[in-house]
């Protein structure tokens, strides 16, 4: 056994491995990540986006006034602004009269209304304006920039697939000429067209798949559908819940970005399970807790948490009302790849036990 | 040639045939068809309709209170309920208390609510209501029943391809072992689902793209697109018009038959064009004429009538008010298989000059 | 019942239909259709082809020399030129030095040589050399010609969807302005790329499904591929058979045509079954017999026969040596429109007994 | 600004991050990655690999002996097993009498035949023997294990899917409970069926797509391609190159690892071009070099060289025969994620400038 040691460390030297020593590294049983569950509290959030508010101002200098979610674990590694090993989260600041300057890149993005209304997204000369509970695309390559007419700060959580973009070295970014890109067609034009229900234009018959003519989501028409399923036996890991489809293919609204809106009803208390597809989480209202492999996460109203790949996951309403998930996912991606699995926990009725509480860190 | 002559005479008495005579009839330069344009006013048939309904009772020998739209035509071929090459077209009076009883075919059938209230089809134990402006699917193949719960005759348009089943030789029919088909789940369940949104339920996310999820399209979600849509530009050749779609695929709402329904606001004259794939229209409100290869087909609301394939057709909305046109149509075929063309009508500015006025035949 | 029969002849008047007379004919429990069985011997075929050689000059004013297969029940309803309501079968002859001129047709056409070789089919410019046993598409809509360099008459089978596209109306056809389409690629030149195995060159990445980029399928392949599969079980309805598939997508080498080799070791008797595409079969060698809907249809090498919608067979070889079948069939529209059904014969061990023996017309 | 430093800092504290800091790091103008190019000698890696045959046993402790390359640049991101951001690339010895024993796991992987013959790879019970130039696919999740029945050593290339897989979680194994998987069809059955031509069994109409019916890929048929594509235009980065295909989808042979062959002709120089996708090259026979980014790689029969992401890169034949080059790529996940672009170098008449010699390390 000496004799293949030094064989080892010769290997070594040149740059080549020996398979028999690392097949366990490369080749798991299981998955095997660096991606820990984490949770922000909303009042930590806001204060530093606000305190941001004041001493930051956009511009070509400064693009976006974001306060992004920074996985601990993923610091570690070196990898700035991972959320999870695919997603990114920021939550982004636009106070009246601002403009977040025109610019395109190959990541795909999603916003997520949380407070105030007034501001558009423009995607390729088209502007939605926002209301808290929306859900806003702006699909890779295309031009976007934000603007606010309204009188109160507006703030929405940002979805980008930086890691996935990243871990395939795909990125690319281009800068528009001028800080606002030329309207081109009607405000709020794709929910005049799609918003309603399935009834595609004709104009469109020949309209490609991706990216999708849908760019806003509203969420008083979310809300009505979680509404109507609840007279409906509800999903036993998620409650009443919606994927955001895009209506030319039945698929995920974003080609990349899995979105999801989550219901969960007073003492409504769902299964465990886990699956390969992380997600993260933010809390549009109600107050509860999510165990992720064995460890309580407690939310509340604006609170953002992980929940990173092939982990257990259960959630618990705690409230007198409704509790509303809104979350982005990787499952869009997984599925393309042929790399998506579930698995049901069997154990104790299908509920983990509690071995410890996550404790949130604060500055307030 | 006197040769040949008798060569062509020889083939013809074993079944052969001299292609350099024939080819001209099989492959022509443009479509030779006999389908003719033809048009039915609503008061002839709710006529006969209503006569149907005190001389007729539904049960297994008569499943049906239909009156369908024959086109002369292709009677003449002995085609009978051929309404286009493709499709058919039938009115269903059911009265109140009635059950058309439970079956199953091979075709695939759509229903446009035309009068009353009150009444349900059952699909797959699924019960929808009914309501006026409302499109139902029965999707091929699967269970289906009519009831009645209400007060007042309810009346409906029936579209199948019974033409293109027909000419496939793919016809299949299963009565069920009862009249009524056993009621499974929430009555209206498709429309809590997905009517209302791009949204789906997480517990499809493995669901097949057909049958549609969505069995029923609303009257009230269509005309508000359309109302939206009438803030963009109108399409040159439908107005402001939609397809009904199933959102799990963006693809037409049934596999086989397409349906649209289209806005003409007051003084509209779209402009003529023509494509292989044909339809039959039904008025639900409105007065107008339609030109079909130069002839004015004058209609009002209630009335029925065939656009042939490759057949130049302009609309005009003649009336003080909206004019609403559903129709139905086999355009997801000519797709699926390539052949569809379209043609604009490049004279005149778009528009043909009528040449003939369509008298309807009336026993009123 | 008296009113009722009045108001069913008042309907007709107006070109309405009492839907409670007639449903039984419109959808029916099982396919019904005029599609007879039918067999043409080879000499009758060969004879007639060869008297035509001498008698017609090829020319635009002929653009063919082709002795087509007409079904006797659908020459009854005046379908000229359909051997199964989809498809058309013709038999053509053409002799050295002679140009079949260029046109192109919405039809999809397939050759499959049979006698004679020099001779070339020449597709979007790119020519390919027949021999026997080849098949050679001409995808719709594409120019083709015809040519012969050779000493001997050339004579293939031609399939085109003649009955499809009239069915649907979807003819076009378009001579080209010379005899001859300009050559532009290298001869042969689809099979260096594609015939000989599962590879892709890297400049076609990107090119589209369909039309397939493989023009001509070689028989000494074909040939070898059955070798190959009678190691393995054979099929027990079609014995050792392939599909022709087009290499950039895995389905049917034309879109619409479905086109299929089969070969029968000697003593072979397939189980019986049934299903709603048609096909017309060719025997390119080999003597046995078919037994369709009970009756023996006997064949020998170069006959033809068809095998209507929905009909009970079974296949038989009789001879010492291999017999190897052809055929075109409409499964490929069968599937995409979602009509496709197939029946095993379960009685009798799953073989038929012969009620009655075919016998062939002949003048020869 | 010391007020925004501050604040910057504080964040940091509780995982939470300044993006106006950062979004340069993480949506960069052009890809931005870790990957270097590189090369190995066949010398070095022989050398290694034959020493490892003598004092390594294969067993359940070790179950493959495989020499594997590492990218150095990613072994300081602590990736062991990377040879680029997704791919692993690995050299694998079987002696005469060897079982390497039944596994699975969600990588996928290829086999390359470098040397000897007598082995088999046998996937989910279908054993392929292997010979010099062969690909053999074991798609992800099937059973495999490899014997040698014959009498020299034979080594292959193997390609796996590890950075992707790992990058995404989505590592799951499982050993087989004995060391052999029962064989279950004929020995190389996959190529009886599907790698001569262009035709799919009757038996395999309903069968999925994925994982590929062809498990093996002969060189003798790949060559064979190569040469008759010879005829026609070389592609201007990849001279005469093809991709292994799936017969029944038109896609890569394996759905994520893209697979290609090309050749390059004496003196052959192709032109520059950079694309998203990352490569890993071995050379099959000739010598000659490769540009990347302007630094020369030398290459010779056996050797193996990495190409990065959006790296330009130019091939040179240098030798009197023809050059071979194998490749696997991450092409496929490019494609599937919409993350692929392509440049070519449109300076210097599309060639780079050398400006840099790599050295190879060797300590043979
Ligand atoms: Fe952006
Ligand atoms: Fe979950
Ligand atoms: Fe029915
Ligand atoms: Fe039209
Ligand atoms: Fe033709
Ligand atoms: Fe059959
Ligand atoms: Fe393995
Ligand atoms: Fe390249």
């Amino acid at each position: 056994m000496k004799a293949l040691d030094r064989l080892n460390e010769e290997l070594e030297k040149v740059y080549l491995g020996p398979l028999w020593e690392k097949l366990g590294k490369m080749v798991t049983p299981e998955p095997d990540h660096e991606v820990m569950p984490y949770l922000w509290k909303w009042e930590t959030i806001r204060k530093y986006l606000l305190e941001a508010g004041e001493l930051l101002r956009l511009g070509r200098e400064s693009e976006r006034r974001v306060v992004y979610l920074q996985n601990p674990s993923l610091l570690k590694q070196g990898l700035i602004g991972y959320s999870t090993n695919t997603l990114y989260v920021g939550v982004q600041l636009l106070l009246p009269g601002e403009v977040a300057p025109a610019h395109r890149h190959s990541q795909s993005a999603i916003r997520f209304i949380i407070e105030g209304e007034g501001a558009y997204t423009a995607v390729d000369g088209e502007r939605t304006y926002m209301e808290r509970g929306d859900l806003i695309l702006t699909p890779a390559w295309t031009w976007h920039d934000h603007g606010h007419e309204g009188t109160e700060p507006v703030i929405w959580m940002d979805g980008l697939d930086v890691g996935l973009v990243r871990n395939f070295a795909g990125s690319f970014f281009e800068p528009y000429s001028e800080d606002v890109f030329p309207v081109s067609v009607p405000h709020n034009g794709s929910t005049f067209k799609y918003a309603t229900g399935a009834l595609r234009p004709v104009s469109d018959r020949k309209r490609k798949g991706y990216p999708s003519p849908l760019i806003s989501y509203k969420w008083k028409t979310t809300k009505q559908v979680l509404e109507n399923l609840s007279k409906l036996d509800p999903d036993p890991y998620d409650g009443y819940a919606v994927d955001y489809i895009n209506p030319l293919t039945g698929g995920s609204a974003d080609l990349r970005i899995g979105t999801t809106m989550q219901k969960l009803t007073p003492g409504m208390h769902t299964k465990a399970h886990r699956h390969v597809h992380s997600a993260v989480y933010h809390v549009l209202d109600g107050e509860g807790y999510t165990i992720i492999n064995g460890v309580k996460f407690e939310w509340a109203k604006g609170d953002f948490f992980i929940l990173p790949p092939w982990s257990w996951h259960e959630h618990v309403n705690t409230g007198a009302g409704d509790a509303h998930l809104f979350s982005i996912n990787d499952l869009p991606i997984m599925e393309r790849l042929d790399l998506e699995r579930e698995e049901a926990y069997d154990k104790n009725g299908g509920y983990q036990s509690i071995i410890d509480v996550f404790e949130p860190l604060s500055q307030v």
